[in-house]
């Protein structure tokens, strides 16, 4: 069993942008590269041959949360892991649950052991510690498993953030420890990946990149961002985080964003990407096209026969007009999430693709200035 | 504009089966033949593609009352009817929106004018009549039309049924005069199919088989079975009706029905099947397979990871398992529905093609028969 590789193919010299290729137990994966996310053992009323051969997904994520909720390790044990479970037979990353079970409100209860929690479908009581849920992710079976850190919330005040960033350090430890000791149950490897934290402050973040940096693991994370904070504070702590975290390992920026927020992520030296946002918005009736953003639910969009994206290309976006789409979404048809869905994933597996054009062209800067603008636009 | 052809193939000669091919001006439909049902102009969950390519549809139904309020005639008109709206380029059959309309109870009054209806999106009032509803099929753009009929409710007494009845047929001839009277508006050749009524009663059912005969229309169709009266009841009636119906025309049993019930309608010269159950049920996790009936939300499926039915074939009855699929509909994901309706509608059109077969080899009444009792087998 051979560990993941990541080769830097090339750096971008207007920017901090990189090309680069992960290679893991179940294939390559071109970076920069979007990745859809896959809670349930599923992205979202999508087919595993669309995610395939109409999205060109190379690495889907799954949520440690709600697999260990439903159908439960026993179950994915047995079926001989998520991806025997569900047929995706390449990458899979899976979170590591924090985020879920610190979203729980009132229902959750943080420790230094771990976090003791209520379950939201049946209220039942559980308890997530950095060494069981290194173990449950063993159990799913992800390529990238990732560390069970805090992302803490925005705002969040100084005291709180560092205190919070410590036991995440503390915790890490925990987690390289557990996972350490123990091996993958599938016969292929597995890589555990640490989060950077420390919120919106520069000294925390810098401190907690030195510290993940310290690790040494296979690849890293910036966790924390994306909840809320302006896109500016993004953006300047990802910039803080990526001169600290190593350049020959993979560094993924997590729940990030919007096309813009990737394409300004990967000029700051981000990898991977992941976010609800195209599936979720998609069954919103908000599609993010090569021509800008379009809400189909308006009027302006009844009697548009046009196709949904014509220079995207791809079955849906080609074949179904906004026309078409539009009735779906208002007549509450399932079919509507299911074109939408595949379009704006269609959308971002291109977005991360052409990035990687311009990258390997030289022009990724220029391009992404002008792109970043168009995309924004409301049509 | 040539019109719509039947010729008449084969007969079995243990049974009324008969084997046909009807020619519209999209194409041709083998039969006998089940149509999915495309209500609101999507056939629920599942992409044009799929419809084509995994199900192997020959022809769908699309529902006049729904797409009459949404999106409107104004939009299909602009379309360029339905087909082109939707992308489906074989034949369509659209209702006359009578059995949506009645179905309304307290929010429709009916008199010999018609039927005054509240719509049941935003309570706005609307009148069908016989006029219009041609009118309204003829805009939709359906290769085949329905007659606008009462589709009588189970039980009904003998004197309404008797009233229904005669009604529906002084309807069906201002339908004729209407539609005769009218051209298509997408230059290609629509059929108007009269519907035999008269609930349970054998000498209504004569009556009103002998007066849709008369009309000598291109195709016949029975209504007002398959509403909760016994199997034996709709079979028997069904037997009655289809020695009056012409035998050079192919005959349509609306709204029917469990695979069994298909087979029997076929061994007594039926030639055309809708049902919303394969799609409904599939919504439900109750799966139609080649051995029997499953019902995927029950405990036995969890850890059976066997592909949904190894013998059906095609994409997702091959690649899923039943213990992923119980997983998706336990969890309420969109793919479990889009998942359960390909396989249930691939196996409906699997039977009738399975159908075709026997009859062609002669053996039709024999393999109906255990077919019949394998197929309602509990699993
Ligand atoms: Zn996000
Ligand atoms: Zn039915």
């Amino acid at each position: 069993m051979s560990g993941l590789k990541f080769e830097l193919k090339k750096k971008d010299p207007q920017s901090k942008a990189r090309l680069g290729e992960i290679t893991t137990g179940h294939g390559k994966i071109q970076t920069p590269i979007f990745m859809p996310v896959g809670t349930a053992g599923t992205v979202k009323s999508v087919h595993t041959r669309e995610i395939k051969e109409d999205i060109n997904a190379e690495i889907i994520l799954g949520n440690t949360y709600h697999l260990y909720l439903r159908p439960k390790l026993e179950i994915l044990e047995k079926a001989g892991g998520l991806h025997k479970f569900n047929g995706w037979d390449r990458p899979i990353l899976t979170d590591s649950g924090g985020y879920q079970v610190f979203s729980l409100g009132d229902m959750r209860k943080i420790t230094e052991e771990g976090v003791l929690f209520r379950s939201h479908i049946d209220g039942s009581k559980h308890l997530f510690t950095p060494e069981n849920v290194m173990d449950t992710q063993r159990t799913i079976g992800a390529d990238i498993i990732m560390a069970f850190d805090e992302c803490t919330p925005y705002p969040c005040d100084y005291a709180y953030a560092k205190n919070s960033m410590e036991r995440t350090h503390r915790w890490l430890q925990r987690c390289v420890d557990r996972f350490d000791s123990t091996d993958p149950k599938y016969g292929y490897h597995q890589s555990l990946f640490p989060i950077v934290q420390g919120s919106t402050f520069k000294d925390l973040r810098i401190k907690s990149a030195e510290t993940i940096a310290s690790f040494g693991r296979e690849g890293n994370a910036i966790g924390g961002l994306s909840v809320g904070e302006p896109a500016e504070d993004m953006y300047e702590m990802t910039d803080l985080v990526t001169d600290i975290l190593p350049e020959d390992k993979p560094r993924y920026l997590m729940g990030v964003g919007t096309p813009a927020n990737i394409l300004e992520g990967i000029a700051l030296g981000v990898d991977m990407f992941d976010c609800v946002m195209p599936t979720r918005n998609a069954r919103n009736g908000m599609l993010f096209t090569t021509q800008g953003v379009i809400n189909i639910k308006n009027l302006k969009w009844a009697d548009d026969f046009s196709p949904i994206d014509e220079e995207l290309g791809g079955y849906v976006s080609t074949f179904y007009s906004k026309a078409y789409l539009r009735h779906l979404i208002h007549a509450k048809e399932i079919l509507a999430a299911q074109i939408a869905s595949i379009h704006n994933l269609t959308f971002y597996l291109w977005l991360v693709r052409e990035a990687r054009k311009h990258i390997e062209a030289g022009d990724f800067r220029e391009w992404k200035d002008v792109m970043v603008k168009k995309l924004m636009t409301r049509l």
